[in-house]
């Protein structure tokens, strides 16, 4: 039970209620792809000195950290709608949302193909987002107990199996999963290591993500996972430029019992895939998640919860952006996000 | 000394005659880009279990490791030419090849415009593929000694400053230096950590070369600095369909006294910029690879070595990819490689 609820924490969810008819499916969106403008760059960012980045005579110094990795696509004419920031979960990198692990295109291209500007980040200490060696150099030549070596995580196949919902156990499915169970060889590929335990509150992803819409402006926050409380703490902190949050299958929601003012004016969606109620983990997350968006509603919010086979989309797991009908599940957002600026006020 | 000869390790460089003529700047590539296919995966990677993937009760299971990231853009027509494989160096990622400190392109899309599937890794255990976190979190259980900690690594900005040459010392720069310095707070945010000390010989990178080379088809791999070796490992292990090599400030060429035979039906450009004279460390280098390069010619090879000031482009730091003229060395490889079929054998 110990193990859940850390596996809670690593991860992050949310859900709403049934009657949103489904978005028709957007035509054929292959062949060549026009990018008007391309490219990545860093956000946020600090410096900070050393004398152990690392083991010989060039271990004093300084290095930057926390800043936030970011890649980017613009289509022709995206300039008419909000951008899109994809924000990945526990254990993964910004590759989450890439080339799906059976060879399918990923939701960066198709919201870039769907006409968004798309902007994919990796998470602070994560992927191309640089951590500091500076705690495990220090415990190494001596100087440091071990109790100060830094909290690293890496999500195994079988933890990670029962907490994507691929089945109730490893090695068993759900009936009708729609995750490509046959390319799961290439999803482990993606798991990196997790030092986000160590970070503070709040992870310095957070702040970046203030600055990143500060620079690009008016974005949906699409987030996953771990990263599921981030665009509400950034909301919270400034919602200028947010012109939507995206919460899919969060790791966490705000408490119904926090004040409301901060989420009352943005319009928020959570999505959850199917089988949540089979998992004791997921089952209690959607339960908060609709508390939540219960709440904000009542405080005359603009908050709304899907938990997708209440609308008759069976067989998601948590790995929703890669399986098998994430396009579907890609032109629901985009048909909410069509309708989200008239929910704004 | 001994700093500098690490600072080479973790680098790795070579140098050939003067004679050659520039080639001409290729038209305009701006403005909107057409991409036929783009993408990412993963190409090796191994198993391993673990009973220290974290501290809680989810450190027990099997994660992957060794794998290399590898994203790709493809424009209308590239089956003509050699795929390209941008190999970044020590303490980077594959970001090294992206959008340019001061944004500029990067040669990741400026090869994409010149015609090139273009595709760019995150050698292994970096970046976004992924490192393992058992070794610290073995030592943080208790169970094994201090010693046994991974080697982790990152440079400072004081270090790189020097090793990049953009000066003798931390703070001052060479004349006409043509690296964006007003950037250089873009640049260290580049930079993570590097754990390549502690990974067997060859670098897991190495066979997924072949493995990638092998499922692309026949490519020019392009090194930097700490790659620099890789690309000739990978050569001498399968030579089938690794169209050329070009290495760019390697931090080692093989030596001169080594058999030729592996080498000697590869056309092959080593490349180094400016100031080489002025630090020990890259005057040592560009002088071993010049011997490797003659003892290769002398073998009946086809290697040859630019040192650009030696045909008059000057000012060029190690961080080529990423120097004001950027498009003009990358328009001189392009050069070489359409010249490099007709130096097969």
């Amino acid at each position: 039970m110990r193990a859940f609820i850390i596996g809670l924490a690593l991860l992050g969810l949310s859900a709403f209620g049934a009657g949103h008819a489904l978005a028709e499916t957007h035509p054929a969106t292959d062949g060549p792809l026009v990018i008007e403008k391309q490219g990545s760059f860093f956000i946020g960012g600090r410096e900070r000195t050393s004398t152990t980045l690392g083991r010989g005579g060039m271990a004093a110094g300084t290095i930057t950290v926390d800043q936030v990795y970011v890649r980017y696509q613009t289509p022709p004419g995206a300039s008419a709608r909000p951008n899109i920031v994809l924000i990945h979960g526990c254990c993964l990198t910004g590759k989450t949302w890439e080339t799906t692990p059976d060879g399918r295109m990923g939701w960066d291209e198709y919201f870039a193909r769907r006409g968004f500007s798309t902007y994919v980040v990796d998470q602070a200490w994560r992927g191309r987002s640089a951590a500091d060696p500076s705690a495990i150099n220090a415990v190494a030549a001596g100087g440091q107990s071990i109790a100060t070596l830094p909290s690293v995580f890496s999500a195994s196949h079988e933890f990670a199996w029962v907490i994507f919902r691929f089945g109730p156990k490893y090695g068993e499915t759900y009936p009708g999963l729609k995750f490509p169970m046959g390319a799961t060889g290439e999803l482990w590929k993606q798991m990196v290591v997790d030092s986000a335990s160590g970070l503070p509150t709040p992870n310095p992803t957070v702040p970046a993500l203030t600055e990143l819409t500060g620079r690009i402006g008016p974005s949906i926050l699409i987030s996953h996972s771990q990263s599921g409380i981030y665009p509400f703490q950034a909301v919270a902190a400034n919602r200028r430029n947010i012109a939507g949050l995206i919460s899919i299958e969060p790791a966490a929601c705000p408490k119904a019992t926090a004040d409301m003012t901060p989420y009352n004016t943005t319009p928020i969606l959570v999505l959850f895939g199917d089988n949540t109620a089979a998992s004791p983990i997921w089952s209690s997350i959607v339960k908060d998640c609709r508390a939540y968006v219960d709440a904000l509603d009542a405080a005359g919010g603009r908050a709304k919860m899907i938990v997708l086979p209440e609308i008759g989309i069976t067989g998601n797991s948590h790995m929703l952006m890669q399986d098998l009908n994430n396009r579907e599940i890609a032109d629901l957002l985009v048909d909410w996000i069509d309708k989200a600026g008239s929910l704004s006020r």
